[in-house]
């Protein structure tokens, strides 16, 4: 029987070949494809799809009306088109770091895109201790350009708005709202995931500090209401391939209009998590390098390219792009310590703190990174600087004698 | 023949009569319907229709895809059904302070309400030294529980993504991104109307004060992308009818989800026309009364309303209402503030100045709101009541001669 491919399903690996071989023009009439379902992500199915003949390949990324962890988990399946839509536009403002699209099916929530075997997820590659000579200058570029394109006083008004009701993504800001802003701080579900011997300590520091909490709530409000840019939503370095030569940003099926500061905040702050798990194991990575080359390197094209794009008059005005970029550096700086304690002590962790094989070790890196996450919230306001950010996580690294 | 409702056309009067005879259980069935088009304002057309025999009526109000003063002037339609749809929900949470819908018909752009012919225009009631006992309570409560039950920490998160989808409002929005925040302070399309007598003060005071401009900027950046709570986006005191006892607030078709101090900050500036005016000309009114019992009244009822409403525990930790409330009266300074400059040199102006019939006093008055203008942008920090209102419009009114 013919497969159906006109009612959602979730498809079998031939499937995904046969709508491969009729859908994308990648391969030739007749030729021999071969599938494997090789996703690992909470949410998502992916298809690896061969030519066995030429060896050309494709990824079809499939999602359901479930995660993929658990079917009592309703998540929408419009995540699909989302990443699609915001795949598209990224390949116009940075093309070659994402991967190219090449269609997208909106009734099997299904989109075909460039095979990125070749490269290897970021968190990984310095897990096992690699070296990515570009990636933060790749990922500066890609979070600048991306987001200054999709500001106010750059893109057209009516335009910006068109794209706030594409993109508004209530499912998937549901779990940020919930998982970043709101339960690391007060355990209200049960869900966090902290240990016995962690727990007195994220009692102390998280659920007690109202001061704490005031800061974690202002932030919540501007997560909520501040659509300054088209944000990727979910920009760590689980959703970073790279190889030496090469750096690709995808899965951004979190995209909306959000603060501009969330993306380069989150990615400041899983540097700070590799950096922590090798101090914690006395290993050499490059993460402090990366940290203080992402952040200035960020700094320093977003005044570039921000000067030359700005083309309202009313945002020309001398020290306008100065308090603005400095809003976006503390929703940053925010952002990465919210990211730092809510991946320590909530329900979605880090590799790079969950496999600390030593519970001692581990302990003190999730101290240190609960530390570094309250110093940064609560200082976000003069952190304007990758030095800023070394000098405040080594602070909290050498409290808990890691330095 | 028959008229036809099927396509968008401008309803004659008697085509109004008989569409609200056919559409309307208000009428009885062969009830003798007038109709009269009389509308006076900008955008739309309004028509009266009246049971010549019992009195019962109805107001219509249609909407073309121009507007009503220039058919250059190109505007959505859509704003009737944002209107209508905005009012149905005025209903639910301040019944009996906005007017009762009917009906609406998406295809003639046409919303069918209570008719207000027994109320006055407040501008016009102040202009003629009407006194209004109840309109600084009703207005201070219909802003209040119209913005406190839109905003983050009240409304369900989800509920609010698909309310900012409905009333996102590109066109209406378009015209105070123009006519508020951008031309009064610079302008760039020679659209402003200032007499050569008020230039040199305009030039020096608004155009070249670039520390001015700087602050218009940042509240310019907040109203683009600050989407706090559903706004009525046009609220003063000709979008307000009056009588001794009741207040019906109307027009709510520039409505989108923007910063929650836009409304009440027009409003004050709005009592400080008439204030101005009523001084120019050494008349006496209620201006200077309602602008200090209307802010007082908002803070006291929004600090009411927010502590019984937010059910969001993060917005429940303590400093955050007081934290919320000063951004509010922030943003709610500026607006009054940019009113304020807007109204006296854009080109859209109000009554309350352009009435003035001796110039050397309509030349103080525009002057004095400038001045308060300004003060109140520069100043929005420190604006905690309507005695802080009240003391820098006197300030500037004394300046010009005006206390």
């Amino acid at each position: 029987m013919a497969p159906n491919f006109d009612t959602y399903h979730l498809l079998t690996p031939s499937e995904a070949a046969l709508w491969a071989a009729q859908r994308l023009s990648l391969f030739s009439p007749g030729a021999s494809l071969k599938a494997a379902e090789i996703g690992d992500g909470n949410l998502n199915y992916i298809f690896r799809v061969v030519d066995t003949a030429t060896g050309v390949s494709v990824v079809l990324k499939q999602s359901g009306d479930t995660a993929r962890i658990s079917d009592q988990f309703k998540v929408s399946p419009d995540r699909n088109r989302i990443e699609h839509d915001v795949l598209v536009r990224y390949n116009a403002v940075v093309p070659g770091l994402v991967p190219q699209v090449y269609a997208s099916d909106p009734v099997l929530n299904l989109t075909a895109m460039e095979d990125l075997s070749s490269h290897r997820i970021l968190r990984k590659g310095w897990l096992e201790g690699r070296l990515y000579p570009r990636a933060a200058e790749d990922l500066a570029e890609f979070s600048v350009k991306t987001l200054v394109a999709t500001s106010d006083g750059v893109l057209d008004p009516k335009q910006k708005k068109a794209l706030v009701r594409d993109f508004i993504n209530p499912d998937l800001c549901e779990i940020t709202e919930d998982l970043v802003f709101t339960e690391p701080f007060a355990d209200l579900r049960r869900r966090n995931l902290v240990s016995q011997a962690l727990l007195p300590f994220v009692e102390k520091e998280l659920y007690e500090d109202r001061r704490l909490r005031l800061e974690v709530a202002k932030l919540k409000a501007g997560f909520l209401s501040g659509s300054q840019a088209l944000i990727h939503g979910d920009f760590h370095t689980g959703s970073v391939f790279v190889r030496e030569d090469s750096t690709k940003v995808i899965d951004p099926e979190f995209a909306f209009f959000g603060p501009a500061g969330f993306d380069p905040g989150v990615m400041a702050a899983n540097a700070v998590f590799a950096l922590l798990s090798a101090r914690a194991e006395g290993r050499e990575n490059e993460a402090g390098t990366f940290l203080v080359r992402f952040v200035d390197r960020f700094i320093e094209r977003w005044k570039d390219l921000w000067s030359v794009s700005v083309s309202d008059p009313s945002f020309q005005v001398p020290g306008y792009a100065e308090w603005h970029l400095n809003r976006v550096l503390s929703d940053a700086a925010g952002s990465a310590g919210l990211e730092l304690c809510r991946r320590t002590v909530g329900i979605a962790q880090v590799k790079d703190l969950t496999a600390l094989a030593d519970p001692q070790a581990r302990l003190r890196a999730q101290r240190a990174s609960v530390r570094a996450g309250k110093a940064l919230i609560l200082g976000r306001d003069r952190v304007r600087s990758g030095n800023d950010y070394w000098k405040t996580v080594r602070r909290a690294a050498a409290k808990e004698g890691l330095d």
